[in-house]
């Protein structure tokens, strides 16, 4: 029986696979404050020029450094499981089978990022990282890294999640992280905003403006910024996922899946997972690819693709992605990596092309779904990750009722150790179902209307 | 390069390993309250008649069955790593491997034996289980073993353990644990210590009291107590830790390791990977074998070989163990896991024979262990475990002064992401060493002084 299925140190995958070599149509590009197209020096102070140049190439494949794969291996390649214990209770004909993206030494898939984006830092001469955090995700994963590399790093964590989330501000300490409350006296930013609103709980794009700020500002040059999603550097790094996973399901006989599951924040879980079976789609195999997100903040779903900053604070250069525009305020539902209002220009365009196909669920059929999985698989997920099973349960389900013996694999982002809160609203019954009002999203529009829409490369005009 | 050592589903052991067939003298017996061996009978009211079998049980072998393989399967065999990042680090030409016991989904070992436990109750038509727990480990483990056999659990906690670490509650929550802080008014135990004395923060003692209580006193006779290290059937489970490994071993062409470490409370993750090994032992193995205990704590080390209660109320047999003595309040060191009094009979009994070599570390070197792993290894371990971690660190600096190329194997018995306040303590200079003073073990001598001891077998009179 395959239920965990492994893959040896020596046959990780050498090289992460670049999905914009094979696009059907090429990118539309980042465009600065002007409207004109963002060149890589533009991005210099607050990128290294190695990562800037991953975030253009348009190389089919490139090499992992040896020195990065050293430090993957503490953990990867990591298992591809079969979730036999949930298709018995669901007696589904479909087989479920799911990365494992939990055992990595921070709980998720974030550290396949952080560790090369910390490793080419110090390779260009960079000693200290900069970034924000939200739910402390991306920061306990860059604090890993930068401890691992021998980096300083900084981050700024959403005063709230900081003063309510104190474990994941251990766990930055425990590998050597700097991690203040956001906004912070530290950067002009911070005080700013805490002149005005001395009590404010903070915000994912203050903190980034804080972080940013901070690298820019250093007068050494040695600093720079971090980014755990969006960007199609971090997609680029996260593709390792994929790669172990298509060699890991050949090696049991499987040539391809029918359907690949992963949920979508900023889109780098799900992108690592789906680009490289995205490639055989687009070479003609038939693979459905769902990206699930939240029905609160349906990006993918409902929002348009437009032009649009990728932080609230309007510093990013516009990129071409759905977005339910940069002044949309999620609602506090409990999976915080999934309140983006944007989503990875690659994602997009794959969903541009057809080739990927969004499904929204809500919070409480999520949080269901995560409990039918603790008590069958027995592991305890992340609140993201309960969106990826629970859509992961209505395609078995589906099976079940077409009776099809189809291949499910999905990605098990995180585990949920750090983040029980939510379980508990959803066990005392105090989450209800919500999906995004009609009016939200006529504000979407209206914060998007000053800037060009995506739509200008098909009609030529704005 | 064998970095993490894997072994097939297929290869799990199939048999439990029973080390009371092994030993050179015959354990002692445990005693009633009026001084003669406790027959299986009278065990009947608390364990269901086939585990109090295997406790009393002197075969070798002990089959594991079929459908407890296939619930422990979800994550055994467990990996065997190397640790080539601290060896590294530590320039010691000692080979350093660990088990990872972190990887099932309650986090630690324990659910070796939470599930059969549950299993076997099951078997015998018990429908509930009560348990108490500390920390919250235990009643994590039982919880979820419950869930996937079906069986209801009732968790007694250590009420300020239920009031600072409420992500544990919710941990035995998801998996429909029903967990109760400790005096609760459910028993009479509970009830009669409330009312003397209403703020109480509770005890061990306490929560096993009521967890005893409310299995004997259920007129239906389907419910029991289950309980979580110390009992020799508890030890039996564990062995598929040691029996894992074993063959792990050999698989990269390790016939024994030189030295065997694993941190000891009750004694269950240490036994469970030292026993197999043990039997080398007795069979003229030369093999170093340490539990390792605090030195606030320090049962093995320091205190005497007698016959004592195994909980604070007096309500067990008297087992013959080093004890610090049933009234011991161990101080509130952050490693909750390792403040037990007494110790696993069997493991005693090993002591006693030269088959193991205890050693007490104090906890600022453990924390300090801790963090050397985790900016090595990139794992945060349990404060429990990070006794284990500080003395492989010990005997590799010793191989490296020696000279040797020795195999040192370590239980790395779980991880520590819901305990992280230890390491806040020891990161902002609030640990300080701890040695438990001599007049403290004046008072284990006084609290002994009206038992048997364990010793009148050698002198024939008490």
């Amino acid at each position: 029986m395959d239920r965990k299925i492994l893959l040896n140190e020596q046959d990780i995958p050498k090289q992460w696979y670049n999905i914009a070599a094979d696009l059907p149509t090429p990118m539309l590009p980042p465009l600065g404050p002007d409207g004109n197209p963002v060149s890589p020096d533009m991005l210099a102070p607050v990128f290294p020029m190695n990562l800037i140049e991953q975030e253009v190439s348009t190389e089919r494949w490139i090499d992992i450094p040896e020195e990065v794969l050293d430090i993957l291996y503490r953990w990867r390649p990591a298992p591809l499981r079969r979730a036999v214990y949930l298709e018995r209770f669901l007696d589904t004909p479909a087989k479920i089978y799911y990365k494992d993206e939990s055992t990595s030494p921070a709980g998720s898939h974030k550290p396949n990022t952080s560790v090369p984006q910390a490793w080419y830092n110090k390779q260009f001469g960079i000693e200290r990282l900069t970034t924000e955090t939200g739910a402390g995700q991306w920061g306990s994963a860059l604090s890993f890294a930068c401890s691992l590399i021998g980096l300083e790093c900084k981050v700024f964590m959403v005063r709230i999640s900081f003063d309510q989330k104190p474990f994941r501000k251990l766990m930055m300490q425990v590998w050597g992280g700097n991690c203040v409350a956001s906004p912070s006296e530290e950067t002009n930013a911070g005080r700013k905003i805490l002149e005005e609103m001395p009590d404010t709980p903070g915000s994912l794009g203050i903190a980034i403006s804080e972080a940013i700020e901070q690298a820019v500002t250093d007068p050494s040059g040695k600093t720079r910024y971090s980014l755990g999603s969006v960007l199609n550097h971090v997609m680029l790094h996260q593709t390792i996922i994929g790669l172990e996973a298509k060699a890991q399901l050949k090696s049991v006989g499987i040539d391809k899946p029918d359907v690949i599951i992963g949920c979508a924040g900023g889109g780098s879980n799900f992108a690592g997972l789906a680009f490289p079976f995205t490639q055989d789609k687009i070479n003609g195999a038939e693979i459905e690819i769902i990206p699930c997100e939240p029905t609160a903040c349906p990006t993918l779903t409902r929002a348009p693709f437009a032009y649009d900053f990728g932080d609230t604070a309007c510093t990013t250069p516009l990129m071409a992605m759905y977005t339910l525009g940069h002044a949309f305020v999620p609602p506090p539902i409990h999976a915080g990596g999934l309140r983006y209002h944007g989503m990875s220009p690659l994602v997009c365009q794959c969903v541009v092309e057809g080739l990927h196909n969004p499904r929204a669920i809500d919070q409480v059929e999520c949080y269901e779904a995560a409990l039918t999985w603790a008590r069958t698989e027995g592991t305890i997920c992340a609140p993201e990750t309960s969106h990826a099973v629970a859509c992961a349960i209505q395609e078995a389900k589906k099976a079940k009722e077409e009776g099809k013996e189809k291949t499910i694999l999905f990605n098990y982002s995180g585990h949920g150790l750090m983040d029980l809160k939510g379980y508990e609203a959803y066990l005392t019954g105090k989450l209800a179902p919500y999906y995004l009002p009609d009016e939200e999203l006529a504000k979407t529009e209206e914060c998007l209307k000053d800037y060009p829409p995506a739509e200008m490369r098909k009609t030529g005009k704005w």
